[in-house]
Parts: structure tokens; C-alpha cells; sequence
């Protein structure tokens, strides 16, 4: 089994990345590691310049490598214009994705009856289904899954145990939502009268467009009225909420522990490192980037890098950030320079 | 069905919010949407005036305005004093608070033969309900729930999918929390000893107040003596999380992210902001309002808004904020300001 | 039932805490609480200064308190060196830890013929256990806990309600992870093409040390490729979020909401407290403390205290914050100077 050196860089070719063997391009792997860990029958790669010094280390039977990489005497390598790129594809190539046991519905699975499942499904037991859901085909929901009534659940959907869909949600083609994330639950929306809180009905929904992927634990509000919405193509890390009537655009990625306010709307192709907050109301342009820890709260606009809480744009915060180990010196320095102008005014003044 | 413009002004008014129809009073509406969403036969509303110039393009077939607000020739509006109070009281009267389906105490329920179910509930399949707990009337519980022995749910309490009580935890009456919320789970207790951590038993729980809501995904520890308290009517968003014996108050709004250290005390109607963190052992008085991503490091008194990481007044922070992007500058005009104080030093010095 | 003040005293000499009892000797209690809670029957502690004017107030039949503490007359205390190490030698004597009551492999669970289940199991209904899994002995396992294939589950581990492990994930002896906790889902992994992004496989794992607890809504991704790691004897509170392939060391603590993004190495006996976040592919040094909200963007090496974002050491952030406040003032005081040296620049010039 496996695949030999020259297979893989013919397969490479044939995805636009062209590439070449040096060393015994008869070599067979099975598998795909980390230069740490990748044995004989494994192939690894070498992206990052910082794990260099790993290459002289690993016990990796060949190496993807970049064009012009140095390389230990005898070492079996593919170069490839972009390593990262090439062993993505390697990986794919080798392993593959995921693969889910089709188990059909499971009459341990509770599905109303006016529920409607597409072909080819895998229901588990202990998975729950409302009334007038449609499901698409080759869904898989995993255990502990409940879908509120008047959900739509498109094509190849994933459902990893314990996710639950609130009423009246929609979930494009190829989603797939991982342990425990929750779907449009009620968001924080209360009237104040005389001290104390009053909910207001949250009538909205929340819409995923397709091929959204979501990390686990996470919890996106449905809109007070209208839409909590999540663009095709988007991809969240763990632990990031949203808050209700936001819109988000398409081919964004969140890294954990983003939050972001209600009635917000985000562009397409927005970056979010982790744990960035955004207050309500905003808008955030296409392709904006916005750095680990940012506090946002100005609408940012299109192609824009920010950091810093709150938010500026990048250089000025890496400038800004440069300073704040700066400042006690600068307090010092300035209240030096205040006794040395007072003494010439002293000075000049005995001279006037 | 649906209410006639005419209808709800009466309707307001029976609330306490005079109002007054311009346009077709007669004319009927089935539902509550956005200016961007409504359509003929629905309403919507115009509390913000940023999304003043969405009454232009709007299909709804009647919009909620304020007194004074400029309208499209010919548009049917109903005129309050305050828009949004208003449009909540009319979605509360034409949508309602969601339904839940009575569905008994489900025989895949299990359920201890010790514990005490109310009347009415709907006790969904998948549901676990241990020794000695104590449940009130109307209790709706989702599968995936567990609750473990010995706590006491009260009256009206509506617990979402895979929501989870730890032992002995007290629930008061209409208690909502949604799915994945996690009560009383042990804390960070635990005692070094030579470098290794040694797990102190958490022996205490966490009780709930009336009217007490939590978003998705929370988790609220237990204390590790005595109690971890949320007040009644406070109302936490998604992915808050309180340490072990702090004790919240009453009609407190945290939005999502929010955590708060062990042994905190906080007031009544404290409001926090998305992300706030509070260090432990704090004092946060009544009405105090955190700015979203504040960082908590010493106590902060009743009626005090306050921003920042470290958390300071409000004012100052927002003084602060404008100050940072401002530094670089400041640091090149201090170094300046120090060469001209310099050259006027040699100057006078040769006078001298 | 319960202990004399005497006994509690023996006790805590074979533990290594030598004490010495005031007051009645003969006093029994029978459970540990806090100062303002407990009760006549009851023993509770004075450890930390901020709560000593709480001793004349409580109805506690006896305190553990300091050699040096001073207290009201009358009252019956044990002193001990260490006041809060012993009152946790106190509770795991008289309270002990949680017990699980003892289930066997429930007909409700659905668990695959492949997989081995240890002696003594408590694998309750609607737990869900994979292919090849391999669990040890004593396992005690909620409803709703799914593990999936190929995992291998080491001796005396308790997994709360809901608990996920994804695929070929491994936990060592003795391992609590609360309800919701997610191990081994998929981190961000995509690679960008023409603006879209393509899912890269994630075929490594997450391994877990003997001795590790972990809070509630916790997720750990496992690794791209190799292993993302969590070292013997941490712990972690809720919410936390580890990144693809990141290794942390043994006897760690972190707080809640922590989150560590992909390929960062974490020494040993490292602390960090709330809502820390650290960026890729750095180094933590053994025993680094990080500060709450600490946002760390550089490698940290051992023994080093950090607070701020972007953290700085600890002394540094502390004087920084401190001048945060007077940022306004300085800015102020700066321009007042420059027209104070303008001026004397003047007189200067005329003079000469």
C-alpha cells in the first residue's frame, strides 16, 4: 500500500503543483507526520523555517521541501514551490478525509412524523428530529443531535454528537458543526422596565450558507426579527458565539473565542484571530483583518489590518504596543525635563 | 388573522404606550419584521436612526416610528413614544413566546424513583433525573438534560437540550437556560503540593434565582464551600462562566464571554459588556456598568462605569484609548523637546 | 457521625500538619462550610486576612486558623500552620470526594462489539462507545458521553455528561473531564485557494496525561498531523481551548476561558490565569506565570511572570498600567512644555 515518491509528484502535477524527487524516487510511504514524529514508511515536510534544524532529527523516509531548501546528505525529498501546499494535498491524497459509517436511521433515533429525511442518511440512535424538518441527503447527525421543529438541513451535512439546531433554522449544503455547538438559541434580548428584564420573543432565525464549518461549543443567536446569518464557505474555530440579527459574509475564518455583538455586519473574506470582540452595530469590510485580542469598536473598513483594544490600525498599534513598555521611562524623562525648563526659566529670568 | 393598525394602537394603549395611526388604519398586519425583511403584510419598526434612510426602501405594509420621525409620503405608520418598547409589546402580542409541546414524562425518561416530578412537565426521552430531586409544575426538559441528585428545580423551569446540573444544586422558579449549559460543575480547587496539583473536594453548590436566563454553552462552578449565587432575574448571554462561591446579584445582564473569578461578590443590576473578566476576591457595587473586554483588577463601587484592561472610569479610559495611538508621537516630541532643552542649556551655560 | 476537634487534630498530624486544639477538644462536627455560612455542628477556616472580621460573626462551632490569629473569647479553634492546607486535609476527611454509584455497562449504552470495556464500569444509558476502543478499568462514564473509535481510555477516568473524544484519541489513568467538555475535534486547518478554503484533513490526535481534570465546554483539537498534548497532572478550568498540535506540559493550571492557538509549546508548572491567550508557534518556558488577559505574541522563558496584552514581564506591565491613567496628563504636560521651551527659545534669541 502507499504511494511511491514518483507517484506523488506525477499526483502533484496533476493539481497544478509541479514538483520533483531527489534521492530513490521508488521509495514507497503510507503515511503523512511531523518531522518529530514520522518514521521510516512516512513522509513529512518542511514549511516553516523555524523547524529547519528538524530536518537533520527526523526519522521521516522522505521530506516535501521547498525549491531551494538545504538538505542533509542521502535525505529522499519532493521539492515543491509551496511544501505546505503539497502535503495538504499529499495528505489528502494519502488519508483522505473522515469517513462516517452509513447506519441509516436508527430506530433508536426520534424523528417526527412530519419530518422529512433525504436518501442515503445516517440518523444515529439518541439523535432527536422536530416536526417539518427537512433534512437533505447523505446527512450524518451523531448522538445527543436534536433539531428543533421547521429546521431545513441541506445536502452532506455532518453533525457531530451533542449539536443542537433551534426552531425554524437553515442549514446550506455541506455544513458540518462539530461536539456541541449550538445553533440559534435565543439571543440577549430583553427590554429593561423598572429595574428588571423583560424578553422580548426572539421571532428570527439563523441561516448557515453552504460549506460553513464550525469548531465545537460554539453558539450563534437567531435574530431578534429577520436573520442571524453565516456566508457560504466560512469556517470558525471553538468556543465563538455571534450575536443575534449579525451577518456575516462568506470565506471568512474566526479563530477561537471570537464574539462578536448583535446587529453587526462583516464582509467577506474577514479574518478574525482569536478571542477578537466586536461590539454591536458595526460594519467590517471585505478582506479586513483583524489581529488576536482586537476590541472593535469603530466599523473597520475594507482591506484594513487592526489591533489593539480598542482596535487601530496595525502599524499604529504595533507602534503604540512598542511604547507601552516605554511609558514609566517617558513619566520619568518628562517630569526631568520639566525641572530642567524651570530652572532656565529661573535663569533667564534673573538675567531679565 | 393578524391585528388591524387601529388594533394594536388600542393595544398600546392598554399597556401603557399612547400611540396614533397615520395611514390606513384598518389595515392589517400578520407579523413583526425588519425594514429590510417586511413584507406587505407585516410590520416593522424605526428605533435607530442610523437605519433612518432603510424607510425609504422597506415593503412593509406599516412601520412603528417615533413622534417626531419624517416619513415616505403615503407610508402607514404607527406613531410612539418609544419605538422599541413598542415594537416589543407587538411582538409579544401578535408571535408570542415560543411553545413547547406537552409531552408528558416520557417513558425513555429515566427518572429515580426517589425524585419528585410536578405537575404538567414535559419530560422529554433521553432525559436523567437522579435521587431526590425535586421538580416543579411545568417543567419542560429536553433530551440530553441530566440532573443530578438532589437538587431542587422550582416552578416553570425550561431547560434546553444537553443542559447538565451537578448534585444538589437549587434551581428557583422560571429558570430558562439553554442548550449545553452546564450547572455546578466543580471549580479550579486544588492545593499544591510539591509541584502537583491535589484536588480539594468541592463540597459546596450553585443556586439560581427566579427569572434567571443563560444563554448556550455556559458553565457555572460550584462553590467549593457554602454557595455560588446568581441572583433572580439576572440574565447571562452564551459562554459565561462564574468561578466557585461568587455570588451575583439580582436583575445583572452579562453579555456573552463573560468571566468572572471565584469568591466575587456583585451587586444588583450590574451590567457587564461582552468579555469582561473580573479577577477573584473582588467587590462590584450595585449598577455598575463594565465596558465590553474590561480586565477587573481591584473593586469597583456602586453606580461606576468603567472600561479598560486594567478597568479604570469610564472617562479616563476613553481618554486613555485616544491617547494610545497617540504615543509614537509623543515619544518623538519628548525625545525632540530634550535636544532643544539641551541646545538652550549649552546656550545659557556659555552666557553663565 | 463526625469528628471530635481532638480527632481532627490526630488526623492532621499524620498528614503532616502539626495543630493544636482551643477551646472544647471533645466538640463534634460534622462537615466543613464557610465562616458566614456554618452552622454549631459545623468547622470552618480563616485563611485569607480580608475575611478575619467574619470570626465574630459566625455560628461555626470551630475555625482552623493561624498560630497568630487573634480570636473572640470563647470560641473553639484548631491552629494550624497552614490554615487553608488543612481545612482541605479537613474536607476530604469528613466529606470525601464525589461518588458515582456504581451502574455496570447499562443495556442503554450502545457500545461496539469491538470494543473493551475494563472491570468494574459504570457506563451508564445513552452513552455511545466505538470501534476498537479500549477502556480501563473503573471507568465511570454520564449519559450522552460518545467516544469515538480507536480511542484508548486509561484506568479510573470519570467523564461527565456529554463528553466527546473524536477518533484515536488517548486519555491516561485517572482523567475528569465535566459535562461538555469536547476532546479531539478538528482545529482550523484550511488551506486558502482563490479565495475559498480547502479543508486539510486532520489526522493526528489528542492525548491526554494521567491525572488531568478539565472543566465544562472545554475543546481540545487535536492535531493535524502527530499529537496535540496536555502533560500529566493539569488542570484546566472551563471553556478553555488548546489548538492543533500545541503541546502543554504537566502540572499546568489554567484558568477559564485560556485559549492557545496551534504548534505552541508549554513547559511544566505553568500558570494562566482568565482568559490568557497565546499565539502560534511559541514557547513557554517551565513555571512561567501569566497574568489574567495576558495576551502573549513572544516565546516567554521559564520562571517569568507576564501581565498585559501583548505581554510584557510582570513589573514592566505593572508600572504601564499605572501610567495608563496618566496618559492624558502627560499629553497635556508635554504640550505646555513645548511652548514653555518655545518661549525660552524666544528670550534666547533676542538676547543673542
Amino acid at each position: 500500500m502507499g504511494y511511491s515518491l514518483n507517484a506523488l509528484t506525477d499526483f502533484l502535477a496533476t493539481v497544478g503543483m509541479p514538483s520533483t524527487v531527489e534521492g530513490d524516487g521508488a521509495r514507497h510511504v503510507t503515511g503523512v507526520a511531523t518531522l518529530e514524529d514520522a518514521g521510516a514508511d512516512e513522509i513529512s515536510f518542511l514549511a516553516n523555517p523555524k523547524y529547519e534544524s528538524m530536518l537533520g532529527r527526523t526519522g521521516a523516509g522522505a521530506v516535501i521541501v521547498s525549491k531551494e531548501q538545504a538538505i542533509p546528505e542521502g535525505m529522499n525529498v519532493i521539492r515543491a514551490p509551496d511544501p505546505y501546499a503539497a502535503v495538504t494535498a499529499v495528505i489528502v491524497r494519502i488519508h483522505g478525509y473522515r469517513e462516517h459509517a452509513s447506519v441509516g436511521v436508527s430506530d433508536r433515533a426520534v424523528i417526527h412524523e412530519t419530518a422529512q429525511i433525504g436518501a442515503n442518511a445516517s440518523i444515529h440512535h439518541n439523535v432527536t428530529i422536530g416536526a417539518n424538518v427537512r433534512v437533505g441527503k447523505n446527512a450524518v447527525m451523531y448522538p445527543g443531535t436534536y433539531v428543533f421543529q421547521d429546521c431545513e438541513i441541506g445536502d452532506d451535512c455532518l453533525l457531530y454528537p451533542n449539536v443542537v439546531i433551534y426552531p425554524g433554522c437553515r442549514l446550506g449544503d455541506r455544513v458540518t458543526l462539530h461536539a456541541g455547538t449550538v445553533i440559534g438559541e435565543d439571543g440577549l434580548g430583553y427590554a429593561p422596565v423598572e429595574g428588571r428584564w423583560h424578553k422580548i420573543p426572539q421571532i428570527g432565525i439563523t441561516e448557515l450558507g453552504d460549506d460553513v464549518e464550525m469548531g465545537a461549543n460554539c453558539a450563534i443567536d437567531r435574530a431578534t426579527l429577520g436573520r442571524t446569518v453565516i456566508g457560504s464557505g466560512t469556517k470558525f474555530s471553538n468556543l465563538v458565539t455571534i450575536g443575534h440579527g449579525t451577518k456575516v459574509g462568506e470565506h471568512c475564518m474566526f479563530v477561537a473565542q471570537v464574539g462578536i455583538a448583535g446587529s453587526v455586519n462583516v464582509g467577506n473574506n474577514v479574518t478574525m484571530a482569536g478571542k477578537v470582540g466586536v461590539a454591536g452595530h458595526l460594519e467590517i469590510g471585505d478582506r479586513a483583518q483583524l489581529g488576536a485580542m482586537s476590541g472593535v469598536m469603530r466599523s473597520i473598513p475594507a482591506d484594513t489590518k487592526v489591533a489593539g483594544a480598542p482596535a487601530m490600525p496595525i502599524q499604529t498599534a504595533l507602534r503604540a504596543f512598542s511604547m507601552m513598555e516605554k511609558l514609566p521611562d517617558m513619566h520619568r524623562q518628562l517630569k526631568k525635563l520639566e525641572a530642567r525648563v524651570k530652572e532656565l526659566e529661573g535663569k533667564l529670568g534673573e538675567q531679565g
